[in-house]
């Protein structure tokens, strides 16, 4: 029995997890509840709880250092859940309608803080390459942050949601592009134009099948087949809790595919959910996940907190501060001017949910550090604004979706 | 930040996961689903599915070394909210009625298999202290495979249900004596009485406090605050999701305390069920859990089957299948008389329901094995145990208690 020592182990592990997840869980959950009373997004109650705990001796007490990697896989299934449900309130036929408008707030999204980044830096006296990659590093949005202020907000079925979703989308495609073009530069040979062109089409190609086979090809064979013996016997495999199962490979199947094909794991989990959009008649699942993502979710916003080295922000604070001030007016502005039809209070809304950066700037970053084409102090100054961006996002937004004064669009 | 290192690692590991996940939660789910089609129960053809996972290529192809502790996790944290579950629809009230029964059926079940399984061992001419090693091994029940075929016959609310679970309570603070003992002589001082009597102790005291607190002082303080603007006050509090992040919260407490105290971590999550069994007027979380265990459970009987190596079987075989009869034959024996009072096909299904041996026979099988008390040989005897009476019961207890011919007695 290959149980043995991972038995026994897991006898002292549980009890040590079991511990944190007590702690975890209920910090977490009396700062949200403190957050809600003043109004404020529970997400920021639960950064604030893991920037304590990272950043004091209660990282050292809960012995967090020796299992981390289990709460980051929490984490990362936490914001996979979540946008697999941001998906579900997601129908295809919606995000069609603003599939322009997203696809311009997009490219100019990434067009303003690449440029403006790029030439900051290089102001700044920094060598061109490394320019390059924090310009690189200020592209993607991290849509899981704004996910979660639009989900607690009840704003899911807006217009402005939508385009915010779809242009996450497609920013994260440019982003891909945008990191590939910057290492082949930063690599000193020629770009290899055939291996960019690759990598984005298979991006492309992997987000158009998943939408034509889930919302087109499938839906219409469903329809066909209504009312038709067949049909009745899928019905009964699905009814009782079989659905969630099925939801449940589906989600992580298309992110593993996402993840395979150079976009984020995130992605894939809202395609799966607008998938499931589609057959919510035969098929509801959104409530049965509900408890699943009230479990995990805050786990992705406590992870962001521990992960904060407040110490090695003061070194580079002035920068810190001037590149994340210039990334939220880049991507505010860019966004914003993408969205400029939908009207000024709509453009606000969308230029905020736009400006988080998350884990994908890190990862521009540590590929910029790793080849050497960054330095430790720059790469400080990226995960400061990734995080600063992070942690103003969610006021912001809640404040300029009140300022729309509406409801749902549905 | 601390994170980056965890951040980039994270993207390659949640990768992985996302498939292993997607594959795991797939095969579980189509054996699952044929398992109900010819009326198995469904942790059979997740344990069968584990089984095939672990002794085949497919370990490898999937790289589940690399992180079968992140399994392990989600393993554990199935069984205790499956524990939670079970508690959430047994009231203690009822447990009550059972108490007398329950303990009987404990005791007797813990004679039983601990004298035979001795005699048994000395008999085939091992050594006194291998058979006092065996026989502790072969006393504790492992109530997680039971609380599973309970719950997916829909058999909660019937009076061998209760006993089994009361049992089970008692059977874990009997096994725990039972260990200490074994290793004090085995040890070779003098047994340590006092140390025995406060390790029993403390886990009594536990239990009888979380039951005094949890299901007298709480409820009736909630009684007299009926109607009171405070109690609407609290009512308020736990509207919404807030209701299952303190259940969440109380699981994990218990679970921990448990496990400090010595007791299975599953002992604290099933009296944390029972306390909020007595709330869920004002906070009825039994449905919220469901598709939070519907994840998580079925990864506890696929760890199960991918802890199985049927290669290390094969050189034990004759001893395990004696030893696995006698581990049945006795625990059947003994509980069944416990209680019998309830007639024989009521005895018949708490005499199987109480057979499956699980992690608690390991636990106690490592540590003869770490101080030298016991073979390797025989340890794979008993993990041969664990495994078969695990396999066994499920079916066997759907069996007698399609014999007893009755729902539930709410």
């Amino acid at each position: 029995m290959r149980g043995r020592a991972s038995y026994v182990r897991g006898g002292n592990l549980i009890e040590l997890i079991l511990v944190q997840l007590f702690v975890l869980v209920l910090l977490a959950r009396v700062a949200a509840f403190l957050c809600e009373a003043i109004k404020f997004p529970a997400l920021i109650g639960e950064i604030l709880v893991g920037i304590v705990i990272g950043n004091t001796v209660l990282f050292d007490v809960l012995h967090l250092g020796t299992d981390i990697e289990v709460f980051s896989i929490f984490a990362e299934l936490g914001v996979i859940f979540l946008l697999f449900a941001i998906g579900l309130e997601t129908p295809f036929s919606e995000l069609k309608k603003v599939g322009g408008t997203a696809a311009l707030v997009a490219v100019l999204g990434v067009i303003f803080p690449f440029a403006f980044g790029y030439i900051l830096i290089v102001s700044f006296g920094h060598p061109e390459v490394e320019a390059l990659f924090i310009g690189a590093a200020m592209v993607a949005t991290s849509v899981g942050i704004t996910a979660r202020v639009i989900k607690d907000l009840g704003k899911t079925h807006t217009i402005e949601s939508r385009v915010i979703i779809g242009a996450a989308v497609i920013d994260d495609i440019l982003g891909m592009v945008v990191l590939a073009v910057v290492s082949g530069v930063a690599g000193g040979g020629a770009l290899d134009l055939v291996d960019i062109v690759i990598v984005a089409a298979l991006a492309v190609l992997f987000v158009v099948a998943v939408v034509y086979v889930g919302t087109g090809l499938l839906p219409r064979a469903r329809d066909r087949a209504k009312g038709t013996k067949a049909s009745k016997r899928i019905a009964r495999l699905h009814s009782g809790t079989s659905s969630l199962a099925l939801a449940l490979i589906v989600c992580f199947g298309l992110s593993a595919l996402a993840s395979y094909v150079g976009l984020a794991a995130i992605i894939g989990a809202f395609l799966a959910g607008m998938v499931f959009a589609e057959f919510r008649d035969i098929m509801p699942v959104a409530e049965r996940f509900e408890p699943i993502n009230e479990f995990l979710v805050p786990f992705f916003f406590l992870f962001i907190g521990i992960s904060v080295d407040l110490a090695s922000f003061l070194d580079v604070a002035v920068l810190a501060l001037v590149v994340t001030g210039l990334a939220i007016a880049t991507k505010f502005v860019g966004c914003g001017l993408g969205a400029y039809k939908l009207g000024p209070k709509s453009a606000a809304v969308i230029g905020v949910g736009m400006s988080p950066r998350g884990e994908v700037g890190l990862i521009v970053a540590s590929v910029g550090l790793s080849i050497g084409s960054i330095s430790a102090g720059m790469f400080s100054v990226v995960v400061a604004m990734s995080l600063l961006t992070t942690l103003v996002a969610p006021p912001l937004l809640t404040y300029t979706f009140k300022k729309t004064g509406r409801g749902g669009v549905r």
